[in-house]
């Protein structure tokens, strides 16, 4: 019985330390927010009694030109401030709330995700795509963090690795997905933002896509790792790096490949090889493809940042349209271009598609409503993967 | 020359795409927050011209009972308010700003980490014991996020792995340590708080500590993964969870060992194993290395919650003296037992080592300043592991 009392009172101990801290730091250990309900309104909660106006910049509401769109939240009697949206399509979001001006985070919701040196709240309305974003009752693929050797960088390199469900224990070998993210990401973009493990986890768990290897690189040749994830410390992140879109990455992606496959049980040819990337990462992926001319059976360019020979200094970019040609007689499955119709870059993805035409280069066209967002490019990798590999 | 011009446009067009949105959300671009100075001084910014008082609360400062320490900011005539630490002692550090009494977290600063329902900004002042919590130029291991069967607990449940350096290329077993966290953490914790990964990649690199596996295991066993990574959602996350200590996670901790020794190159004996924990993963380190009395050769209580005996109802918990004492008989190399002076779970910590004295068993204890802390778990960390696997 003693001990019974005892351990209470160390609960009780542990309780109170918590709920104390919580209390002191955060004032209001009881509110709910985001509360997304079955009807899909989502409801967002702030404590702010001080506060002359709180209002809160969801990525769901109309933009204002330059300036991301937001409401004024509802104060009641006990200082908490509300706002509760209309049925939301099937995503995921992300907001922040703006108290008299000053944009914060929101202390109930624990799930943030960095997007180059912003940080924002996140939450996922189901029951439609972005049920593929959840963490669902499937079988789970492993995310590993490691490091390769990039010799053609003079450099030790961070690097992002999916792999499915069943692979450590399989004797199969797989075939590899490499997704390259856009200006300002790193190799935490695509598994943060992207929701690649769980649109994989779930397609597979479907049947709609093989089990894949999605190996996610940093494109970023001057960086050893995302910010925080390097020697260089805890540092601001810029969204421009040098060396990005000079052919350096392109040209030694080959270290990538080969650390991919000397280390991981892969269909080592160009049927098992696809890749793919957003913006920037479509850049590269046209450049890769091209440069390596018969190396990809999959190609993928989501919201591609296509500027042809752009920078004629690089070997990379030299011989486009011989080394394009070159890439298409040597033949491909697919060669798939996904774009939103609002998106800046849609009159450069357009010239392309006139060349392609010209040439007589097949592809796979989708256009989407939307522009250059992280929305548009989950849907993407949702319907490109289950193109893979068939 | 024109598509030079093209890229340009480009660039701008991307550039202004990132620097307004940031404008327009985050209102301050050029801020830099926190600035860690070579005097080991830190100065934080805040830029919120309409609040009337805006403080800054960091663990560095004393608490006042339950309430954290906090500090007056002060405003310059562009309405960035700024406040400059004294030197700090190295070390990892969180705070928040407190902006007319709302907590708000810093948005110059992208490196948050949650501690249970909370989410903190964190920095490191480097110069002594942070170094080893910092990315050094070293060769780093892999973390993996995976999955394992639990069947005595029937889930599938989420599990945090380090690997050393070298471990992929190597055919060498490596030894593995069994690292658990405190009440209301879960497989996130000690790699994000913890800082185990930086801890062993510097340790090892420094010739202190052998290559070794961790092994992080989400110590609720009614949890499959930590919150948000399960088909839970992303829910608000609470302190404590049913089934934590009524014996149900050491009853079943051989699920985590088979699963370890069957898929990883192991030394899958006793001298090749370390468990160590804190608070309640002390309190489970305590328990698993009794209950199953011959496994561990290395075992660790970190501000362990020692509460002997406490249900009676769970099979683990019976017998206590008399499996100790089998677990001192088989022999073990150490028995390791780490706390603050001023952790409130010191006296029951002192019972223990009294019952140990009474019985003959051997421990090395380390008393150090401070409390119940993440800054003391990283210290514990670091004195353990070089101590293991010799």
């Amino acid at each position: 019985m003693k001990t019974r009392i005892l351990f209470a009172f160390i609960m009780m101990a542990f309780i109170s330390l918590e709920a104390n801290a919580q209390q002191a730091l955060w004032g209001a250990p009881g509110i709910v927010s985001p509360e997304v309900k079955e009807d899909r309104t989502v409801t967002f909660r702030f404590q702010a009694p001080e506060a002359k106006e709180v209002k809160i910049s969801g990525d769901w509401m109309p933009a204002q030109g330059w300036t991301p769109g937001s409401e004024v939240m509802t104060k009641d009697d006990k200082g908490v401030w509300s706002y509760t949206t209309n049925a939301l399509e099937s995503d995921l979001y992300s907001y922040s709330f703006l108290v008299d001006g000053t944009k914060t985070t929101d202390p109930n919701n624990v799930y943030l995700i960095r997007d180059v040196a912003t940080v924002v709240n996140v939450f996922i309305v189901g029951g439609g795509k972005a049920d593929l974003y959840q963490v669902n009752k499937v079988p789970h693929g492993s995310v590993t963090r490691r490091w390769y050797d990039s010799p053609g960088n003079d450099k030790t390199r961070r690097i992002t690795i999916y792999t499915p469900a069943g692979y450590e224990t399989s004797r199969e070998k797989y075939p590899v997905l490499y997704l390259l993210h856009g200006m300002g990401g790193d190799e935490e973009a695509w598994i943060a933002l992207g929701r690649t493990a769980q649109i994989l986890d779930n397609l597979i768990a479907q049947g709609k896509a093989k089990p894949m290897i999605v190996v996610m690189t940093n494109g970023n040749v001057a960086q050893e790792a995302a910010p925080g994830e390097s020697s260089l410390g805890m540092y601001k992140p810029s969204f421009q790096l040098p060396n990005t879109m000079d052919g350096k990455f392109e040209e030694t992606f080959g270290d990538v490949i080969q650390f991919v496959e000397g280390n991981y049980r892969v269909i080592a040819e160009k049927k098992g090889r696809a890749i793919a990337g957003l913006s920037m990462g479509g850049y590269h992926s046209l450049h890769i493809s091209r440069f390596y001319p018969n190396t990809f059976d999959y190609v993928g360019l989501f919201s591609a940042a296509i500027i042809p020979d752009a920078k004629m200094t690089s070997k990379v970019y030299a011989d486009f349209d011989e080394t394009l040609k070159k890439q298409m007689q040597n033949g491909y499955k697919l060669y798939w271009i996904g774009i939103g119709k609002t998106d800046f870059l849609f009159k450069f993805n357009e010239e392309y598609r006139a060349k392609l035409d010209g040439m007589g280069m097949k592809y796979t066209y989708v256009e989407t409503e939307g522009g250059h967002t992280w929305t548009n490019w989950r849907v993407y990798l949702s319907q490109y993967v289950p193109l893979l590999f068939k």
